[in-house]
């Protein structure tokens, strides 16, 4: 078994090697790659995309898994090698669903259509990319149409990012989620909006990154294990266990952009640094779900980047930094600014409070397009019409509506929003359980201090990777299943003070 | 036979895809990784390298090029079809003797040996290093004994580079340089040497980045096809033909050694980009070796950027770009500062004259250990005798010794050095060639114009990649095979203005 198991480990790694080689390819398409170069690089993300596909689904690989079968039989439940094994076999037989051929135009296909993106955003031109998602949903129906018998067309897909959940039940948490979000965007919108103001006095970039880098290196994001480079959509990305990269943005009439970008960037990277080595170049070694990583992100972000503790301790650094710009700024006015709730159309601009009415239209749209009750072309004025029902605002242009987010021009179509409010509702449910556990949590945090929190998600969430279902993974940190309550309760709370609710 | 030529085309696009995106691994790994992604690049790089391998040898692509001898007899000697297939089949020939076992370790050895000399060079240890170059000439050996029937070890290394060389030939040409350059060196060195002084009064590293890159636009390198960036020691990579990049390194003490990096580096790089598009994918899609390779680049830095005629265009804009440390130097002694000529340490800092010193002494090096008539631990003690007996020096470390160049650290040792000088020599073949179908180039240089002499190398160099060999395209550009005249009477022409000879 032992030599089974090394097989199935040889080939494992080397479609991870070919995986994390695609991924350094498109880091750079989005950072450093000339204008000159997109065409060529697409085609090379399709063939190395094809050969990790077809080195995953060959059939020896199969056998293995099937040979292995009672070895892994004869482990307790939570054995990394059960653990491995199972995922494997999920992975696999995910995969051999999946042409090749397939794999290989959706790879071409998403490099192509992510260039023509790059162009058509600040240009306004959804004329120029409206082929692009229509044979984007093409291929993506096809892509789900490998698992025949689901109940929704989107199933396949989310399952891929969020795996256990269907349309069906995001849809019945959103539902539930909606009912209570609805109205409180409603009672605070009825009230004076903050003053944020002072985040728009023109800051400097490379100030900006230099703050930006010391909270996160505070947090513990390890530089000598990742770093961070420009874009314009920011990301996560890996090339190993030891190589976890950022990307970010910067706007000078804008603190808050590249700031909680940053903040919420080096929440997905810690997860990744965190996870077990003995992992690397296994299927172990990644988030375990689209929601999860999310947890992880917004956890940083806003249950510790955007709460009053942290900027006790980092304001007067901050006002240090940006004399003229924040000297005469009181932490109280700081502090409503960047919590200011207004309707607005960007979604990764968005407050706590609004963001996931941006996320759940977005999930409607996807499910209309991949039904077909949508057509791509009738896209962008039900993308604003949406936006008018569920925030009052008709976005000006397409750049500022359907064009905004990257998502559906470099992956799927489905299966691509739903998991960042999963992670808001499981970030407020991990942070509960984690100040619960260790209640000195927020007074360390008001010291600028952050071991206790990053070690009880190290424990808790990080060093597992996949080895845990999502299901798993909250029943094991928290206590119970996922549950919009501490989310609910959070936002009550915390905009509680800032409102009159 | 046309869907023949489609199917090996398409196996072909394949393994330089994944040739590619392994030259994207050690870009990043030299310019951006952190150090935390040292040890999975490694792997990285072997893995792909062991599978681009595989692919270019499998047995089918042998089968097509047998299948395909028929339509190639049929075709014109220059045609592009016939280069394809010939140079296929030379590629092919020699990679089904290398194993791909050894093909993955040479991979993985190269490039922790790197991160080793990286860490080793700054320390001054080669004790570090010394077990990576002893593992490097263990496999560089086996890579020679791949190839049985050699008259020396290093030919089929040499070889590799420039395809039609060997040990006995490159020494051939050697000993006729040397016996011209020793005592050109000794005259000049005789002479009070030239005062650089100026070149060494701070120059801030953006500005010198803004001016080199204005100079090599000015030549024709396209920078919408390519980039420039920082590592330790500059080179040119290729991810396709529209991405083409050069590196440099900026030192603030020394003007010099990062403007006429990028002038070098931009040869290399304005012969890939201006390669027939139409190889793309293909191996014509390459220089055709590393000779002609540093040809362009030499021709560029020194033949070009080193003579009076661009100065007197470019210097009024140095002058004005760094008044403070220029105003007062008239062009005659800034001409005199970048030719200056004295017996150095470091190769790649070495002037026009001296230069091939440096190589031949590297070159006899590598054969000396590849024979076994010199050990590894016997290598500091002997490269610095030979510095002290070619060069009158003596190096003070290892640092600035035998630690000096990455190439043994990321390479096979064997054929490495030798097309550096070839470089040279050819560089001013190719230059009098120019100047000679189109005598107005020399005035267009002093106007800051490049277009007839970039058209001239482009129409009779670049874009033939590797349809023809070396000795093929010499002849076709020069009308005559490789000879040493036309330097000699390059560096007697230009040393004997700035010397008594």
């Amino acid at each position: 078994m032992e030599t089974k198991l090394r097989e199935l480990r040889g080939r494992l790694a080397e479609v991870y090697d070919l995986n994390m080689a695609n991924a350094l390819l498109s880091w750079d398409q989005s950072t450093y790659m000339p204008p000159g170069g997109a065409a060529a690089r697409a085609r090379q993300m399709a063939t190395i995309g094809k050969i990790s596909h077809q080195k995953a689904t060959d059939e020896e690989v199969g056998a293995l898994l099937d040979d292995l079968r009672p070895y892994e039989a004869s482990l307790p439940a939570d054995s990394d090698d059960a653990a491995l094994i199972r995922v494997s076999r999920r992975n696999y037989e995910h995969m051999v669903r999946v042409p090749t051929d397939l794999i290989g135009e959706l790879y071409a296909h998403s490099a192509a259509s992510y260039d023509a993106w790059v162009k058509a955003r600040p240009a306004n031109d959804f004329a120029a990319v409206r082929p692009y998602l229509e044979r984007n949903l093409e291929l993506s129906r096809r892509l789900a149409n490998c698992f025949p018998g689901y109940q929704h067309i989107a199933d396949p897909l989310i399952d891929l990012s969020d795996y256990g959940m269907r349309a069906e039940s995001v849809r019945a948490v959103f539902a539930e989620l909606r009912a209570e979000l609805v109205p409180l965007v409603k009672t605070i919108c009825a009230q004076t909006p903050a003053d944020d103001a002072c985040l728009r006095r023109g800051f400097s970039e490379p100030q900006q990154l230099a703050f930006g880098e010391r909270v996160i290196r505070a947090f513990g994001y390890d530089f000598s294990r990742g770093r961070q480079d420009k874009t314009h959509h920011p990301f996560m990305t890996k090339f190993s266990l030891g190589d976890v990269r950022i990307t970010t943005r910067f706007r000078e009439d804008d603190l808050s952009d590249a700031l909680f970008s940053t903040l919420h960037e080096s929440g997905h990277a810690m997860y990744e640094q965190g996870i077990d080595l003995s992992y690397e170049g296994t299927p172990l070694a990644n988030g375990t779900s689209a929601g999860v990583h999310e947890s992880q992100s917004r956890l940083w972000e806003n249950q510790v980047g955007r709460s009053r503790r942290l900027w006790e301790h980092f304001y007067p650094q901050l006002q240090a930094e940006f004399p003229s710009q924040l000297g005469d700024v009181p932490l109280d006015s700081f502090y409503r600014a960047i919590n200011k709730v207004h309707r607005s159309l960007i979604r990764t601009d968005a407050d706590e409070v609004t963001y996931n009415l941006h996320v759940m239209l977005r999930f409607d749209l996807e499910l209309a397009l991949l039904e077909g009750s949508l057509e791509v072309r009738d896209l962008p004025e039900a993308w604003n019409a949406r936006y008018r029902e569920d925030l009052g605002l008709t976005p000006p242009s397409d750049s500022d509506g359907v064009l905004q987010d990257v998502h559906w021009f470099s992956g799927s179509i489905g299966g691509a929003f739903q998991g960042y409010t999963l992670g808001n509702i499981l970030s407020a449910q991990f942070f509960a359980a984690a100040r619960a556990a260790h209640p000195q949590i927020d007074a360390e945090i008001g010291r600028g201090e952050f071991a206790t929190l990053h070690g009880w998600l190290r424990e808790n969430i990080y060093r597992h990777g996949s080895k845990f279902t999502t299901d798993d993974l909250v029943h094991r940190a928290t206590g119970g299943p996922l549950d919009i309550s501490p989310y609910m309760a959070y936002l009550r709370e915390k905009y509680g003070d800032l409102y009159t609710l």
